[in-house]
């Protein structure tokens, strides 16, 4: 026997047919209507229409699936049966709306029509019913215009002006002041114009306008908006919308009636209070549009006490039921009220630290507040307790933040106060938005330039083609960096993400033209010192200047982030370069430096730079050492900077990485002043440069290599990091110097490099007389190393995966270039083939098979060894959870992304110590009773889970 | 108890103490006399200090082991006992020669000292006893010559000075007319330089003597020559030398005395005759120094019949003892036969197949000839039989066969008739030996002077910077290639080995002016059209024209690799571009086109050129694909003519790979071509290779990826391909295309690929009523792809594992860039870091892990995935020797490699079933005899062996 499928749900009437909260088949909004009925809230009866029915109808060349009209005509007479009103009834009409509710909200992007039921006959009956004929009209007149324009397709435009003309012919300045004869005559009017335009009279018969509309809204589904919209917002899980139809209620039936918006708490501070506006006799769309000013939701306390307490107590079971802050709407019609919709509310990351960590801390109610609305006989006994209890657990709070919420509370915004039109008229296009936050300054096309502006107090906007090493003075000194090519893990992307400072990049309109101190963005012109506001998260770039925002955490930040480092096992690290970095870091939760990049401290000044590139050039070994030891004191005071700021917490410095070429001079005039510097000619410099130039310099001559051919380098910077430890350490500090070798293939190759650290090191710190701890370390960022670790684990003290080489190399993708055709390969509407960016979450497939692999093969010989990450992927919450999955000791990331670190790894425990409490509950229930005391001593231990979810055999 | 090492061993007078045929303890000579002492042959008595003393004395500062000085004491006492006589007695002295000798051979590296017990007393000793003071005194001449200046350190030339002043005084010319009282003088001239020069007496102490020679022959493991021998000969596995010390016997005591060298076979051509050259009265360094003109072997029979005999059974004896030809040294004493060496011969390749193959199918000795040794009692009848039966097997003339012996054979070479001198005369510089071969020609700088001198008849060598494919043609026409940059398996290298063309790249010293129309190596300027000849063998560019001598392979050559075909379970296909390359590789035992490169096509051409160009400057899809319509009928004409040459043969074609930008004009002269060609403005065009310029080319916008962005591109590619094999079927060709999607990284997308050009092919297929199978499968080239391969397989019909770019990315080594650092990598004597280039020999332990991964998991799914492997490491035999072992289909390389690699999975198949055998052996060993009967039938059946030796857990 085939079970047939059953697409239409009930809801409302304090009966319920639908799987209260399945978004997936009910959509959203059915979903609330559902779950809102089942808890006993008055809901107005209706039924939802599932999103299979949807999928079906877009499947099969929109068709309704067999059976699906009949049933609809049965959950029709039963709710026509609920109310004891007809569809279409002369007397006292059932009136109904029909809505969209996808499973994610898009809001705006699809149809509902209201009214539904209107004709010419029933109209009369409302009028009688209600016996408000003006409210009968304007009903009628609402849904004519409604189904006109949705269902059939008319031109909203021109029935707006016939409503416009009818207001100015009345001589009335609003729809409000239309009499009953006015509005009668506008539905003529639209009737009329609905037979020109189609040939055929209104439909009067309910079950054709019904069906019509719901073949309105599923059609809106695919309507180019909702498509755009989709696309956009990358949705790719929805398979379709649900249709709920529900009776109308009315809160424009006069003084005792009304309708409204509000949250369970303040989405804009989560302050724990009853937040909403509401009109009296008005409909939902005029609060939606705005034609009427709102009054405030605790207005209502005064006028209708008894509502406005029914209303306190459904926030109460509402917010208890769902354990969050909840977005609802309701309508009052002559004194009864209906709640209509309720969703988890948005809020402002500030609210959604406050609400979060009072949702576990405190009641939402007072006890007085509690038992005065049960009492009242509005809140259930069962929600008494509840009520004047926190809603949520600690470790809940902890769940619900997100990477947007941290990110959103530290970086500056656009004042939310600017009008959107304004806003749309100062913007000139859009980039990639590589780091988020909003930042306004002057233009200027070079670093130099960038620097000297800076240096006189300007807000500075750094724009170039792409941004390189040399040009990090200047990106430092920037408020904001704009590029012309280059990815998400480009160059500017990702040294102004590890300053959490706002950029743009791979912004193709740009057409620089640097000797001319200008460019054009789409046909404007924009010179140097001109002004632009960049939104780095949204990546829109705005010509002029624009108010920004600043970002102040909130109390509940630090407490809640207090209560995830108690709960996390990853420890988190960051990636500085810098003292000032690294205070920064500390500030934000840092426990140790994961990756302190020394090559960034060459282009700190321009003596040093004129040093690295005096190396660089120098054709003899001793040309070379007395090049390096002029950049030895720098560096060595860098760490003695750095090894203060970070108290004896690790530091983890990295040798020198970059290929050689990337510190030499580009162009003549430079090729000259290095010229001057050194008495090399200019030619020799230039060619040296050529020399250099690599075909494919990812996959070149750099990292370890560069020590292999030069081991002079290795020498001059492990002096500098432990002579700066030694320093401090005889001046009392506390000091954990951990030197990481870059870009390893090979054990045979570590072991060469570490030793020859040792005998560096050792012979210093020998000299010294001081006791001095260090590790030497690799990074793990070819495939070759993650494939020999167990053998590299012999040689190395820690291992720190270099997941931004090991993705590129992993899948042949040069993150430069990758711009090209990567967007294709991640959206789900072309290729589809990766679900997100492997630059900006870790691709747990391959990359992460790699580390896995690695990690398991390195503990079998080395259990004891740390293992942590750095890069790009140390930030990302996903990323961090799959580092906690497969036992890496710490993650590693800029400061600004710290905190996101430290959140999503107290996450990664709490859903691991769910997923082991779940497993425990499935061992005890498997467990025959008699034999649960023995059974519980002799079950296995819980075994360590499985280390990545997504982990391949 | 500590068991005391061993470091001496004696040999001759029939009795060996040492481990016969242990180099590594006895050295290579020790050895040979140990074996030969072994079997019953004459060698003078004697002992060998080991390699571990010498290793020994390297290590401990110079110092012998304890209980060295006692056992040669113990030894030297030996001796002295079975001679009869003792060292620096004065009646009838023992002498004894102290000679060098590693492991391998380092010919002329190291020392020698002869005639060691020779002193004041002993040299009337000797005279005395042979009547002969002439003979005495020159004996002891030359141990005073040789131990002064090889264990003192005094000059050579001051010595060898005395010796020409004294045949001057003397008026004679040659050493041997100087009478025994003029070498009594120059012995006093000799001692008394030692004086002079040392402050002592000559040492008169035979056992001060012995000493110092011993320590002289220590020293000479690490004397500059030897060091530098080492390290260019990339010797590394060696530890040190032994010594051998042995009684001299003397070639030069008369007529009835002689000294010769001779090998076993004609090393030349390998004719089975006994082949050498003697001297009559002659001490062997008399051989050496070409002194007086030897006579050949043969001639002794006449001279001395017995002795020829006598070596003539020597010959069979090792011959079949070592189942090698043999290259030996002999001395005649007065009569008695004494042999000083043994070792496996140096020979031409040629003469490699024909020993080979007749020592497999033919006896050495005729039964006559064998039978009449053996009555003369000089074979002993254990030997009787076997000298007249094939020496070994086929499969051990098989095994015998190297990689180079089929390179030499098929390359041309530089005239071995050319004298040495004139040779280093003409020696300009050195690159690296690429493809070796030679090649000899006018010298032209681009690509297009090329093939218009070509056209003329001339031979050309393409001078260039680096090539990239638009110089295919240019290089096609050339008879030698020469490149300033790139390393073993850059483009140049490539695409020359692919043609088995002579090519020498990274030829640093070039210094090019392109313009000019010259190049200065070393000062010396090269003008286009000057002739070059080039040694790709060994990377030596010579100015002017040297004289070639072209291949030609022998019988034997054909015999033997029929065998190997028979041998072997991999199947060898080739990679080919051609229809000329595709026949050639069948002509050199190709079974099927592995690797078909659809890209070099697009540039046989100008016109081909100019569409692919216009493909890639057109800004429409409509002019792209007008473009791509140009297109479409050259590539199907290639086809055709290449399925029509491989004549039902499996043939792969793998879609377009590079990135477009190799494509486009480089310069603005060919920018300008491409605009009046096209229409498209000349900035246009610049500005589109601008855009498409790439960081890292390698892990960019190429493989599949161009594809995805333009699918119209894989369309024409797929229609080409299926329409060709179609119109080949309907003519009664036989066909069997493959379809080959390169540089997958995930299941997703090769599925989408797949599809595409499915529906593509069963289109053109079903139209043309023709039945034709064809696969469609991908490269295995990114480590992703690797590491998901179970996915993969699901979707793939064949994989082909495209290890050069799988090295690249494993391994984070750019092949383009690697010439700057990779050589340290490999080198012994520097990081030492890997054995061999991982480009040139496949990294087992890294690259070879992800094969045998991916191999492993994707038969798990898949297990009759046809399972191959295209690019360099498909011709190196220690790569196929893997491939083999981890199960694969086949390989594919380059034409010139296929008998490589067909040897290669011949001796493969070879060493496993011996493995299997030995393992069989040792279960039998272990089976009780009672159960043997039952223990066959229960024994587990064969398993496969673990796929690779170098295998990891």
């Amino acid at each position: 026997m085939i079970t047939k499928q059953k697409y239409v749900y009930s809801f409302g009437s304090g009966k319920v047919a639908g799987q209260g909260g399945d978004k997936k088949t009910l959509g959203g909004k059915g979903a609330g209507l559902a779950e809102m009925t089942g808890i006993g809230l008055p809901v107005p009866a209706g039924f939802t229409i599932s999103v299979p029915a949807c999928e079906y109808y877009w499947g099969r060349d929109k068709k309704w699936p067999a059976g699906l009209a009949e049933e609809i005509r049965r959950q029709l007479a039963q709710l026509e049966k609920t109310s004891g009103k007809k569809l279409g009834d002369a007397k006292d009409p059932l009136l109904v709306s029909v809505r969209s509710g996808a499973a994610r909200s898009m809001p705006g992007m699809m149809e509902s029509i209201l009214n539904l039921g209107m004709n010419d006959r029933s109209v009369e009956g409302l009028a009688a019913a209600t016996g408000n004929p003006r409210f009968a009209w304007d009903a009628y007149r609402r849904f004519l215009q409604m189904y006109s324009t949705t269902a059939v397709g008319l031109s909203k435009e021109i029935l707006e002006e016939k409503l416009y003309h009818l207001k100015e012919r009345a001589g009335v300045r609003s729809d409000h002041e239309l009499s009953a004869e006015n509005l009668r005559a506008l539905c003529g009017e639209f009737k009329d114009f609905f037979r020109e335009q189609t040939g055929r009279d209104f439909p009067q018969d309910p079950w054709e306008q019904l069906v019509g509309a719901v073949n309105a809204v599923f059609n809106s589904w695919n309507a180019d908006k909702a498509v755009t919209y989709r696309r956009v917002e990358k949705i790719t899980d929805l398979k379709g919308t649900a249709v709920n139809i529900q009776q109308m209620v009315f809160g424009n039936m006069g003084d005792d009636s009304g309708t409204g918006v509000c949250f369970t708490r303040d989405p804009s501070t989560g302050e724990n209070i009853f937040y909403g506006d509401m009109l009296i006799n008005a409909q939902g769309e005029d609060v939606v549009a705005g034609i009427r000013t709102p009054i405030k939701l605790t207005e209502l306390g005064d006028h209708m006490p008894a509502i406005y307490d029914q209303l306190c107590a459904v926030r109460a079971i509402l917010e208890i039921h769902y354990g969050e802050m909840q977005d609802l709407e309701f309508t009052f019609e002559r004194g009864k009220l209906y709640m209509l919709q309720c969703r988890t509310g948005k809020r402002t990351p500030a609210a959604a630290f406050r609400i979060a960590v009072e949702q576990a801390t405190q009641p939402l109610l007072t006890k007085t507040a509690a038992r005065r609305l049960f009492k009242a006989g509005y809140l259930p006994k069962r929600y008494l307790d509840a009520a004047s209890k926190p809603v949520i657990s600690r470790d809940q709070a902890i769940r619900r933040i997100t990477q947007e919420d941290i990110e959103r509370l530290f970086y500056p915004i656009i004042s939310p106060n600017i009008a959107r039109d304004e806003l749309a008229r100062a913007k000139l296009t859009e980039g990639i938005n590589a780091v988020p936050g909003a930042a306004c300054g002057q233009v200027v096309f070079n670093a130099a330039d960038a620097e000297a502006l800076a240096a006189k107090g300007e807000a500075v906007i750094l724009v170039r083609k792409e941004t390189s090493p040399e040009d990090v003075g200047g990106m430092q000194a920037a408020m904001g960096i704009l590029t012309q090519t280059g990815g998400k893990t480009s160059h500017a992307a990702v040294v102004a993400r590890g300053w959490g400072k706002c950029c743009i990049v791979g912004c193709d309109d740009l057409k620089i033209d640097y000797n001319a101190g200008q460019m054009t963005i789409r046909g404007q012109v924009v010179r140097a010192n001109d002004y632009l506001t960049l939104d780095g998260s949204s990546g829109t770039v705005y010509g002029g200047r624009l108010e920004l925002q600043a970002p102040q955490p909130p109390q509940e930040y630090f407490t809640l982030m207090k209560w995830a480092d108690g709960r996390r096992r990853l420890r988190v690290h960051t990636n500085a370069d810098t003292p000032e970095d690294a205070r920064k870091a500390v500030e934000m939760g840092a426990e140790g430096i994961g990756l302190c990049r020394t090559e960034h401290m060459f282009f700190a000044t321009r003596e040093r730079q004129l040093a690295i590139q005096e190396m660089i050039v120098a054709d003899t070994l001793e040309a070379r050492k007395r090049a390096l030891d002029k950049l030895l004191p720098y560096q060595r005071d860098d760490f003695i900077g750095i090894f203060d700021a970070m108290d004896g917490r690790p530091v983890t410095v990295r040798l020198i990485d970059p290929p050689l070429h990337e510190f030499l001079p580009k162009s003549q005039e430079q090729a000259e002043e290095l010229s001057q510097a050194t008495g090399i000619p200019t030619a020799a410099i230039l060619q040296r440069a050529e020399q250099l130039h690599e075909a494919n310099p990812m996959l070149g001559h750099r990292g370890c290599r560069l020590c292999i051919t030069y081991p002079e380098i290795l020498e001059m910077q492990v002096r500098a990091i432990i002579e700066a430890a030694v320093a401090v350490k005889k001046r009392g500090g506390k000091v954990s110097p951990e030197i990481m070798i870059p870009l390893t293939i090979d054990a045979k190759e570590l072991k060469l490099l570490t030793d020859r650290t040792r005998a560096v090191a050792d012979e210093i710190i020998k000299r010294s007389g001081v006791k001095l701890d260090y590790l030497v370390g690799t990074m793990i960022e070819t495939p070759r190393a993650a494939i020999t670790a167990d053998d590299i684990a012999e040689v190395a003290q820690f291992f720190s995966f270099g997941t931004n080489d090991l993705t590129q190399m992993t899948m042949g993708l040069s993150r430069d270039d990758a711009g090209r055709f990567l967007p294709d390969y991640c959206n789900p509407n072309k290729a589809a083939i990766f679900a997100v960016d492997p630059f900006t979450s870790l691709d747990q497939d391959g990359v992460g098979m790699l580390v896995l692999v690695a990690i398991e093969q390195a503990r079998d010989v080395n259990p004891k060894l740390k293992i942590g990450i750095c890069g790009e992927h140390g930030g990302d919450p996903e990323s961090v959870k799959f580092c906690h999955l497969v036992g890496m000791n710490y993650v590693s990331c800029s400061p600004y992304r710290v905190p996101i670190a430290r959140l999503a790894a107290a996450q990664a425990m709490i859903e691991e110590d769910e997923d082991e409490a779940q497993r425990r509950a499935a061992v005890r229930a498997a467990t025959p009773k008699r034999r649960t005391s023995a059974g519980k001593k002799k079950a296995a231990p819980a075994k360590k889970k499985a280390p990545a979810r997504r982990a391949r055999k």
